[in-house]
């Protein structure tokens, strides 16, 4: 998204300006069509969250559909825009984000060939997402990138843990399908992994719950290892947040050569040298 | 709340005793009554708790009438001492604490014109809230601080987290909708939003629960999700009580001024003047 | 139950010896006599739980029943034992341990009077605490103490903790039964407290579930503080064990001031000086 | 598994190429078996899991069985290889994976004299433990071990808990099997401890849920504490992972030889010499 600067130089003034206030958000026009934008999407998703209920679909109907049908529209102008002011158009259209706006504005016009493709409107809330990208901008900026690298450097910590609870849910959901059997809810090896996944995350909503003496103490034993396995992520995420959060500098005092140091710090704090 | 000096010996003597009374709690007279207040409401709400139980209700509502009654004259009595006691009895009562003191009073006097707005005493619940001011004399200041300075130093991530807990609330709402549909509970899309928190939290009251392999597959994706997202706000809270609790030293450089020294510190860290 | 030693010796020697057996772990008798104990509160806990199935029960229940009246008759001259062994018999039989013992004998010989006294036998479980007795003597002993000592160092914090959920529950059960009313299952303050309760911990029966679209968004909203309040007491017990376990001395090096050395350094780590 | 080096040259030379290729990983071709056995495994377990399913199991029932039968063949080929490599097939016939490869294919032949044992065939998702052994190659070796030490090192804290895990559903159990009775499903002391693991462990099925005030407040006691004792764990996994992750280096002392000095330490905290 971001352009090397002789080329940005080489397009026309208006196209420039175009690119600044629709892509980048740290002038003021920019800050103020990201909100804008983020308000139409927030609108757009309300009105699309509303209308699944029966009853305001029947009594404010037609006011659903005229802000859509403005909100499709304003949508559209603003993809023509965002094809206009990039360089790569085409790159733009294949982009996670151009996809995103084609499927945001596509199921209103196809609802007027297929009446049930308006159902796919909902797509539009995937649009949300770029709550983050004008969040970037903010002070958020240093808070969520420190959430994000302390997830990244947790990432294969993550994958075994991950990889034990896929092991544990087949294993688990095999047993308690050939312990219940069918006759308790436990009608298939994949609804019995389902049962696994909602008990071993405490969920528990009960619509499948073991009836044995067995494959009740079966099930605890899974709760208990559950409860522990808790444990394991809330952990890693704990040690990588305090490393990258404390941003102690591995720099060494040149005078008594302690470490641990604050990374704003100018002087050793045991021994006031300068670091 | 603090009133400056100058201001508190103009006031006549009998109403900065009464304000030392009901406002302060660090003298003996002022503890007492925060004390007995407290005392009081808690009283007072166990009434409006009990009374709601239809049996306790139906064989001691004249006790529980006459200990409303009482309890509201000594709330009427005390709301009328706290606007005589301040200098500025109009600004008390717009404050937070004034109207939650009419909000516990005026239900008992509305339901002698409406007996339904007898529920609304329950409102008084609120003034349970006064615990954290009686709290705050004790002990328990520096530890409440410290969870409080720990959960506003981490207020930005926490927004971060609550941001990413929203669109996934909504973009998993939306699909649930569209894959498991009405017969299955998910009747419109916030219905399946509340699902999706429900989920997500691992609640899990089963009153809404996927019935289609495909749902009951996202529904695991979900939670797997909401388990790991669990680990988040505990990393942060730890991290952030960690170094509350640490202990940066109050103490300010005597060469540059500058405060936050760890404390284990014997130099200023900025510049390296002895502490 | 350490008793000095001058008065140890004044007693006779096969008193002393089986004070040693009976109250003390560290001899080879001692530990003996705690194992055989714990084995025989097992096996009578056991035989109480199976009792309580009804097919077992009808197959097995005078087999059960002996195994009962064995235990009783041995848990009744231990209880003798024991009385005979310390110096202050009645000072033993008003300890804690004194009455759990009483209570643990008395349902069996009650029930030769009123058979329904038999299902107290059930008391007999609070026997099981002894088990952190006889762990206390193992290497168990450091590790229990670490946990114990970073909850009691958080005391202030959990009941800072617990006072804060408590509001909730009664502000959020009060609102709930306003909104949701006794005809969706809210019949009264308590229930809808209990269910206040069932949701901010996560558990989710489901028994009792909100229907209306304000009691959802409500219900929604205090999962999600219920599932951020999981982060406090985390992180509290986190930070103490972390500052419990490193047990790093508050010992200032000579050499350099810095602070933070492990319990077991004799030198300074960054200088190398003697501590 | 490993074997001395001079054992290993006294076999003829296609024994311990053989070897090579099933047993070791860190070869090209040991690389590319173990990643064919897993996709193998994968397919198998799917194909079991599927097969449960009784629409799939009408519609591609023939289909299965021959992939079914496929894998059996290719893991009985597996399997005589795995003996013939080894030096003796008889210790690896009876170690952990000898014996659960036997149990991967026997089912598939019990099945042709007992139709009945095909469903055995699913302990077969037993082999996916293989995985572990996989991984263990990969960059994760040090991740998963790191998440072992840590878990490994808080063993003796995670058995106090479980201890006083048990014991409360013991005690609780038997307490709530009194209060709420048979009448409202709580039909035995076994089956109330199971209510207890559902609820302690925040999972709450509600299947089982008390009816009477005073099980409801016993239950939102044991919610409470249930909630405050996912704490436990977490802090233990917590502070031990911060302990391995911090990493003490492996560098020896030079002048005492002690190990296990942190990674910021220039100096041996024993004997003060420089490392």
């Amino acid at each position: 998204m971001t352009i090397p600067a002789e080329r940005l130089t080489s397009r026309s003034g208006w196209r420039a300006r175009l690119h600044e206030i629709i892509f980048e958000s740290d002038t003021r026009a920019g800050r103020a069509f990201d909100l804008a934008l983020l308000t139409l999407i927030l609108v757009s998703v309300t009105a699309v969250v509303l209308e699944s209920v029966a009853e305001i679909r029947r009594e404010h109907g037609t006011l659903i559909e005229a802000v859509e049908w403005t909100i499709t529209a304003l949508f559209t102008v603003e993809y023509i825009l965002r094809l206009v002011a990039v360089d790569r158009p085409g790159r733009y259209a294949r982009s996670f984000y151009g996809v995103v706006d084609v499927l945001a504005i596509a199921p209103t016009y196809l609802a007027l060939v297929l009446p049930e493709a308006r159902s796919l409107m909902v797509i539009r809330a995937i649009r949300l997402l770029r709550v983050f990208r004008i969040l970037k901008l903010a002070h958020f900026l240093g808070e969520a990138q420190q959430l994000l690298r302390a997830l990244r450097a947790s990432r294969r910590k993550i994958i075994v843990f991950l990889v034990a609870v896929a092991t544990s849910v087949v294993i688990m959901g095999t047993l308690m399908y050939l312990i219940e059997g069918e006759t308790h809810g436990f009608t298939s090896i994949p609804v019995s992994m389902y049962w696994a996944v909602v008990t071993m995350t405490t969920v528990g909503y009960g619509d499948i719950a073991p009836r044995t003496p067995l494959g009740q103490f079966l099930a605890s034993v899974l709760m208990i290892l559950g409860y522990g396995i808790i444990a394991v992520p809330t952990g890693i995420v704990s040690v990588e947040l305090a490393r990258t959060t404390r941003g102690t500098s591995r720099q060494a005092c040149p005078g008594c050569s302690a470490e641990g140091h604050d990374e704003d710090a100018t002087h050793c704090k045991y021994c006031g040298a300068a670091l």
